[in-house]
């Protein structure tokens, strides 16, 4: 029997073994898409306990909390940080074959330098030695990321943010990891909710361009995106249910979002159309900036609306969309194929059950101004588990060029969520490691070194055009 | 090689042997949904061959028989048992992995100590040595309900049912495992068809109550919830092709149930109008008693309509619906949540490529009301097998608890099915200890043990509530 | 470590390799369903270089080199043929993972004796290599043809086709390998088509039917059935977005074909119900002849409409399309299964998501006229690799019996690809000697060389009714 995640956790062949140890390992961390703070790596914060750090804000352990019967009081609620944390180490010794269980141990091993297993009956000894080692300068946000291995940061912003905090971040000599911005407009797109008009109205102030029609709102957003692009951006996101092709004209573009800014109630076509719209002229810009285009899609938000009146969003209550038709999605990215205006494209579902349409379609689309110019995206969120990378990794190799795949993103709201690089890596290593002894590709180190440190890093960096001399 | 089918059977490492020898293998059974006939166990009914048990009722075994372009005079026509279990045996020997062929073999082996393989040529003496068998007392209805270690059941019954048969099995001292009425009110469900009229005259005669409107429908139905409880009912079940939300006004149901009691045409819409009312409403009683809500969805009915009209329902052409959307069941789950009256709830989808989203939807509303409130049911009918069982235990370990797992159940007709538990345990064991294997889990006994012996029989018991001192 | 694809390649287990190469390895190849010319066959083209064989028209390849972003010159353009195949191998080297990794060396290794790995390095020895070789006569068609042991082919013609150049080929008693036609009239099926129109009236000419109604299609339809099958034909086949059934009057579908044939423009409702009176009335005439009738379903073509302006259908631009409705499917065979007229039927979907659906509908409408009547066809086109062909093998022996599998077919446009029929015979003996090696079906050597040469080559010859003494 193998010790419980060793220095060969998940990696079963030699050959495995060898690709990650050798190639993988050292590899350093380009990490294009998350959702941490800037302030925090300019405040360089420090933590004050191991529950602020696991607890504070991620809602994977929250859910799983709750599925444990775990009263709110010590999730989201005024429970003591050792109450909450006793309940989480409860939970957590539950939950076998869940990613949580890996994530924590490898966070576990390699920040805080614990080899044991966090149940109830450990949480003490563990506490103890997260709070202490949590008071030490390496442990800081500028120390952890320092410690990963990350060279550039992508975090994830409105295009009405100032970027105030990654400007303070360029401009200190001490500390040299780039943290750029990315561009995500989601709330320009959501013409149905109710704060858009608001939003439309702060975007014209930041802006300077009075937003009085779609055509205001195209050229806001390009000054913005201008913007943006002077302060290094080169990545948009976007989350959308799905992704959706419902051309309209002009002239009715323009009155479906005279609805929507004066806030009347709209029919799911006239959405559609706004958005349509508003998603071709985006990765029309996309296109002329060089930017690469990121679609998040596939998922259904906010299903418990109790809970959504007490904690707001991104709280735990989310979850897989299955409408998610490739006829449109097809259609979406012909539209901007059609006049030579597809920018680079990265497409993640959260419906597992898109891999092999996802794989299809962008084959439809690939032209020599990149190699693997559309991509589909390592497996997000529900599906960021042992499953459902190998499962999007063999999808990609069966219709595509595995060897071109950008790779790993941590998409995590914590600085300490590198250790999922780790994770993808093995997974990756395992992968093809065992194609190798199995006889279905050469044992040729030189390509399989190439293959592996591409998709750790390397691939990233050429696919977003990254400077990172 | 591994021997046929032998003691270690689907357990390939050492540690899934341990487990299953060790913890699962003498689990008692609680077999909490069903579909056998309690007057069988109140009669204690003897069977006279083997063909009687194996293909008088089984519409798994005649697919497969036609599949293999057996005629139907052999399967349910009036070809002597003798040659029918012939063509069945011809037939089973081709069903390499299928099911079946597991299911059979742990059957012939457990309750009739066979241990060769059935196929055409060994038919003969298979015949002999079960007919033989099965004129012992302990092949009884009861004698294998109680060598196969069952403690409790709970059996399929319609809200017009007067449960006499449980009476009488409860008043029988000489039978002590428990057989509680579940509530199937399927018939008040299914607005669209022909014998609705009838049947709401039916339950009107039976609750007392008569049934003009859909409110006088809602008062039949409590009468008889009641009188369900009062039987020990802890446990609804609904057969439903989608799970549907389509709110409308109380007059506007209204309306619809009296065109559906008139007998007049529906719209789709106005059938899922109603159905989500009623199922709304059930929802909230089963919340008011403390019952467990099952839904078992995806599926599409009575294909074959030539068939249909010689053979009737539940002969075996019915298929998987693949239009099972995720956000209608999302909101219906929020419907009830939101004011605080979801009940319990397994969810059971024909449809295999639903795991992902059933696994995210009931993370959404987790509370701590129970460990595991909302269930992710066991891989039903079509999915019933190694791959699917596995699949749905790796998903919903993936994405919630698969330490809370209520477990398997039957869904059978058959008294021979118990040995599915073992097929299901085999699986389970095989599946963990593979993981603990490979080091993604610690060798931690303790903790194994409470997860499979939770898994197999104890989360169970706690989950609904049964009463087995 | 296993050597790269040799003698064992993809047989893991001691079972798999003795069912391969004492049961599988020696079986002749029936290649039911292809789209290779029947012109070369009779002309026994003979190849001037491999860039000709691999990259003149597999759009399989050239997707790739897009995917690489190798430029379109040295794709479909004018690049010298040495120059195309360096790119093909640079593009070769990436694909870790792809069938294409896999396919390209066995044939490597069948035909031109290499045993090598081919890259950017050895291009130019492979160049020599097979180029020589080529000019050999047993590379030539028919030697090709011959060397793989084909017994049998079925092209893919239309129904204005004058098999001109079948009968030339049954005529030459040089060349014993039957080569049958096969019945695909997707023109008259696509009424929206611009150029349906102008093929009516050239189906009408060949016919000698003037069709101006719906009923002369029908009439010009059965002339040609008729003609195709004094020809040897016993298969049809389909290209369909999705198998429809949207049933409507004969006095509706008359209206529809007016206009489709007077170039109006028509409803996706309208559409529907023309294709389903079409295909109804065709199963019924495959019914009456004892053809089988394949439908190939789930695809959405062509979704690149630049590229397909410059380089027409088949080169690389289409994808899956998940909306694929099982209640249509079921509806539409039960529709012919009402009056006892269903033919044999091989579905096939492009979305691998519908494997489970596609396995529990067919089981619906088995019946005595043959074992196995209703199939699941292989893995088709984008899920012709070793997951999806294992996926369909593992769903169909859940669902169905494996056993009446029909087995393999290269759907291909080049004589290279018969060791497509080695690969999956691999996948299979891998599959069953993994279940046989687990204890999960007996070592009982004659059920299972029934079963694999069943598989390989038996069930296809009796279920397509093939004469080949």
């Amino acid at each position: 029997m193998k010790t419980f995640m060793d220095e060969n956790f998940l990696l079963r062949t030699q050959c495995a073994q060898k690709l990650y140890h050798d190639y993988a390992e050292g590899m350093p961390i380009l990490d294009y898409h998350c959702h941490i703070n800037p302030q925090e790596i300019a405040e360089d914060r420090q933590f004050t306990n191991i529950t602020e750090v696991w607890l504070g804000g991620d809602h994977y352990k929250w859910r799983q909390m709750r599925s444990n019967g775990v009263d709110e009081y010590y999730i989201t609620g005024d429970a003591p940080d050792r109450e909450k944390f006793q309940k989480w180490a409860e939970t957590l010794e539950k939950l076998i074959g869940n990613p949580l269980y890996h994530w924590s141990h490898l966070e576990l091993k390699r920040y805080f330098g614990y080899q044991g297993y966090l149940n109830g009956e450990t949480a003490e000894e563990v506490w103890q030695l997260c709070n202490a080692k949590l008071k030490t300068k390496e442990m800081s946000v500028r120390g952890l990321i320092r410690q990963s291995g990350v060279t550039l940061i992508c975090t994830t912003d409105d295009p009405a943010d100032s970027l105030v905090w990654h400007q303070k971040i360029k401009e200190d000599d001490t500390f040299d990891v780039q943290v750029l911005p990315a561009w995500r407009p989601d709330k320009a797109a959501n013409l149905e909710a109710s704060i858009f008009p608001d939003y439309i109205k702060q975007l014209g102030e930041v802006s300077g361009v009075k937003i009085l029609t779609f055509q205001n709102l195209k050229e806001a957003i390009v000054t913005r995106m201008d913007y943006f692009n002077q302060r290094g951006c080169l990545v948009s996101d976007h989350g959308l249910d799905y992704v959706m092709c419902a051309p309209a004209s002009e002239e009715e573009v323009e009155t479906i979002f005279q609805k929507g800014l004066s806030g009347k109630s709209l029919t799911d076509l006239e959405i559609a159309k706004y958005k349509t719209a508003f998603m071709l002229f985006l990765g029309r810009q996309y296109h002329r900036l060089g930017w690469v285009m990121q679609l998040h899609y596939g998922c259904k938000r906010n299903n418990n609306s109790l809970q959504f009146s007490k904690l707001g969003p991104d709280t735990g209550f989310d979850c897989i969309n299955n409408y998610t038709p490739a006829d449109q999605l097809a259609d979406f990215l012909n539209n901007l194929a059609s006049t030579d205006e597809l920018p680079k494209t990265i497409l993640y579902s959260l419906n597992p059950n898109d891999n092999a349409a996802i794989g299809t379609i962008i084959g439809c689309f690939q032209d020599s101004s990149a190699a693997g110019k559309l991509q589909q995206g390592s497996a997000w969120w529900f599906n960021d588990n042992k499953t459902g990378m190998a499962e999007q990794m063999t999808s990609l190799a069966n219709l595509g060029i595995l060897s071109n795949f950008v790779g790993m993103l941590t998409d995590s709201r914590s600085f300490l969520s590198y250790t999922r690089h780790e994770y993808f890596r093995r997974i990756l290593c395992g992968l093809i490691g065992g194609w190798v002894e199995n006889g279905e590709y050469p044992y040729d180190e030189k390509a399989l070194e190439k293959i592996i440190k591409g998709i750790c890093y390397h691939n990233a960096v050429s696919y977003f055009g990254f400077d990172l001399k």
